[in-house]
């Protein structure tokens, strides 16, 4: 059975909810989803601070799972419900399951209906690091970034609708003004809105939890698992120290 | 229900079946698997001669399939099975169904499981239309492409296990001298010779028709659909004359 | 003697006229054009499904004239006349005859008389192809590329004088807000406006038709043919099917 | 006063006196070295998973100093001694001091003796890692990395000298393969043996805790301090949870 | 003794005199600077054609200083005080000590302490070429060059204050508009606006000459030098003839 | 009537009298041919350094001919004859006419005849600078740079049996180990072994100096003229001193 680990990296309960949620409504019969988040790190990710606490938040979350696992359930493959893929490089290096990151995977499907498109993020400050990724997963030349001016948090509660309309707003600009054909959402906490801004703007929107989470489960069902023949090999045996003890890679 | 076009653009009834045949074992319950070829074109699509004819028949039957779509049951995606991703650019002009070609699809996969990975394509002819294609997914930094000095259609018949055995070196040589991590099949007809050699190399091994068919079943599932607003929208109409006459585009 | 096939791949005959007195009016004395289109195929190029098609009427066209050759008088050289470079990397396969599509005709002298410049091409649905290309041509740091919104065909009749003016103002923008020094003209059938064009805004304007014709008449003067040893090797010998049939490779 | 914080961000105390007695040796009379290493976390940083836990805990040695600096004496500049450069981004937002790491101030000084160099790393799973920040910092086309198959710690103890002979080999080949001028040391361990390897391979060998004290220095005695405008912005004020509640964002 | 030439390759004094100074504004005590400019050439640079005669001036003083520094004081390292890095690369060639030039230093330390930032130059006229510096020192996809549209020489005398304000406006614009976070000013005679433009604009100024020379200073401190084993080896002996003759490298 | 200057930048009165034969052998009738060299500089050009000395006496030479031209006879256009298109961008601001170096035009004709090809150059110490130039025009993805390990003199004189051994040995290399489908002469002392190499490579094989002259003859034909609207602007009036006083632009 295919069972399906969704990480929110960050500590709102509220998120992890509404991704587990997502992430449920759209896989096959007979695939389970476990969404959780860790036990210690930020309220949200906004910019690479946060991301260095919730990238440890993460692994020690899915350590837990891989040894659980053992007796329990396997997971079959992780999802980083995060759009900066926070800690998926190290994520590789910790288990054999495929694991994806929302931006990755949200690029990939952009690609796939669309020439040119564009990740609409709330904040600034995250803009530079997609900009990073967009360049790492070698979408420089038909990707722009921009940002709608709103924290990740608003698109929950009574921010919402204003929230929502910033980012309506951005979109917008990105088909008028930089030629991007398909819009992708550029934060985890946006999945539940993917729907409607696709009816109103009339292109494809992505939304990165639906599609690293279907990735997953297409990996998870061909059997393929991350190589261990490189840079995804599982870290070198050693000690680590203080509050960090007990997460030090073993044999 | 998801019905997928799975379209071997050469004339290679033996490739279309052993592809359909893949496909088949992968997807989903309820997922359908309409897998055929066009009625006219080369045998084997070995370079940039062959891709310009195979395009048309591809183009052709995919109309066929559209029109017939409208009474029968319409396709949710369509796989052109090839690993040049002959007329995929084309294709998606044609149809709001998303299309996937191997090439992209089998890339998309191996970055996941891997931070470089090889393709290994049968014919040195192919070697730079496929770095063509690396650069164009954005992998160039990540992923070199091998010839194994045999023919497409050697690994059907007789000449099977000694395209195998050039297969091999080959890869072995990409995992030892060029730090790849994972194999990319750069063939539709090595479909079914994937697992053996994932078994026998210890890295994963990505076959293209396996990528694209999960990944098109995915995007049905999703709903999501080819963006018309750029470079994929409907061929502007106009006549065409002489044997393409029929295939003119219309409103 | 030097003998230049001018192809325009669509199937307008005022296109192929007006392409080949250009081409008539600039060459040395003592060299032939040979301008002519398919006999088959589409009315305009607009676009990737439109490419498709024109492809092989662009290679049936060549076959012909390459078998023509060996009695009549050979080839020296093809310029393949639409600014997409339709079919050019097939056309160097099926000939030993240099072959010179528009666009990477026009790049090459645009880069030696500006340090910038911007293609300005009749519809959107072309922008990002021709991107494509000028990537592929290395020129992505200092070409951009625009669309005039008219279509390809108002170049020629009643619209003309308002499909100009749409072209300049395009073209002016391209000066004024993109850095450009100097303007290529993005489809064949301008190539009658190059002169007009320039004398009005002052800077070098580059038509594909005319560079592509001097650069293939210069390089038959220079014995120069196309590379056997790799990409452009002759397309290996097999069956073709249906109604192409006969346009199967030979030995 | 220039008062610069060095920190190892492993637990190795070996390396941090190692680290810190080379910084000492080479900044001018008046500046003051603070070097240190965290109080949890990994023994050695060796890819990207003890990457993930070294960076929290370099940013909470940060925080410390920062606070501290406020009462004692204010930090001028940090060097996060690894060449890894190890949560350098996230450690640019939580101060206006300049952050240095370890690659890129080596690759800035090698490009400057140097059109071509590369970098020579113990362990090949560090490879791929360093090949993302050397096209981070833009030096692809003029830096290669290669392993010398040794292990970090192996600089330090019965094991160096052999560590050190195997270094030599790799850079070498570097030399003779690569068309390198000059090696640059890929670990901070490495920083004691610069001057031997210099002597004994006759180019320039680039240490990357020498190049970035001096960048540092350099920087605090120029008043240059990290932007505040974009991606370096201080981190939103939010709360942390679990054992990283100390660690969150205050105004 | 670290003892630093600072060479502005054009002929104005009161540049060379503005450059020394700032440059032995911000030295440690006990280097030493020595600031000159060649015996022929342009009054300033603006452009290929100025830099092409620059270079030689540049390199001739180079030779004396080379040949002086036998007998009197070594000279440790050298600035070419253009932001142009004109003849820098040729410099290389005729010395072990370390050459830098301002665009090449104001770009690394611009890229520590921001991950965006813009040049801004006087004339249009430069932009191009600092595009290709810009993109030969890897910074391409971080950096935009603007121009202000003055003259170089208008930075000094009656026309200061207008150059000033032309050049703060487009600083604004790089700010507002291109994301920038901090600006490099892009030419030697701005060198003692940086503090005001900085305190003005509340942004990193970046400032090539500071820049320059205190890179040098540290890679005198460091003792690194030119690597001879590449394309800046010695120039082969040759002879050299007419007014050139006595620059002919020597064995 | 068509007269394009052939300027040999280094002072060999056999290498002028050499590439004026070649330019001479391919021209069409009624296109005259004015091969000469500066009045000062290196015999040879052999990396940065003579690059400097030797763009100087270029650019005298040309102002020489264009003010020459006004009464004599106008020069259509300019070919240096160098492959390291030693001040080509300078040269460019000095005059409306084309001006053409030897490796963009080579690169360019390469090419169309191949899809990988080499320069094949003698001496190490120009790799990187052609490396450079490579990039800046674009090819780095399909073109490597060899050297053969001769001196570029040695292609004169006793010596040239073994230079001609040495280059095609370098050659063959490329062909079998770099994939290159077509060999690029990397100096313009080798024009008068391209035909017997490439009758004994069976590959094309492109000499700068026939590849330079066909195109500026035909963009003479096309009356097409620098830019004088960005980096190629006329450089701004102002003094030049001493030996160079005589070069200062003028209006």
């Amino acid at each position: 059975m295919t069972r399906i680990a969704v990480i929110n990296p960050n500590m709102s309960v509220g998120f992890t909810e509404k991704v587990g949620l997502q992430a449920r409504r759209i896989v096959a019969a007979g695939t389970e989803i476990v969404a959780l988040n860790p036990q210690f790190g930020p309220a949200s990710i906004e910019g690479y601070y946060d991301e260095a606490f919730a990238s440890v938040g993460l692994l020690a979350t899915m350590r837990g799972l891989e040894a659980e696992g053992a007796s329990g359930g396997k997971i079959s493959g992780y999802v980083v419900a995060c759009f900066d893929d926070t800690g998926v490089d190290a994520a590789r290096c910790l288990t054999k399951a495929p694991v994806m990151g929302l931006c990755e995977a949200a690029l990939r499907f952009a690609a796939i209906v669309a020439s040119r498109f564009a990740i609409v993020t709330p904040m600034a400050v995250s803009v530079r690091p997609l900009e990073h990724l967009v360049s790492k997963y070698g979408a420089s030349s038909q990707c722009v970034v921009r940002a709608a001016g709103v924290r990740t948090l608003d698109f929950e509660g009574e921010n919402a609708d204003m929230a929502y309309l910033a980012l309506k707003i951005s979109a917008e600009n990105c088909l008028a003004e930089d030629g991007a054909e398909a819009i992708v959402l550029g934060c985890a906490g946006m999945t539940d809105i993917a729907d409607r801004l696709q009816a109103e703007l009339g292109v494809p929107v992505i939304d990165g939890v639906s599609a690293a989470v279907k990735l997953i489960e297409a990996m998870g069902m061909l059997g393929l698992q991350t190589s261990k023949a490189g840079a995804y090999a599982s870290p070198p045996v050693k000690t680590y120290d203080g509050i960090f003890a007990e997460f030090a890679p073993v044999a």
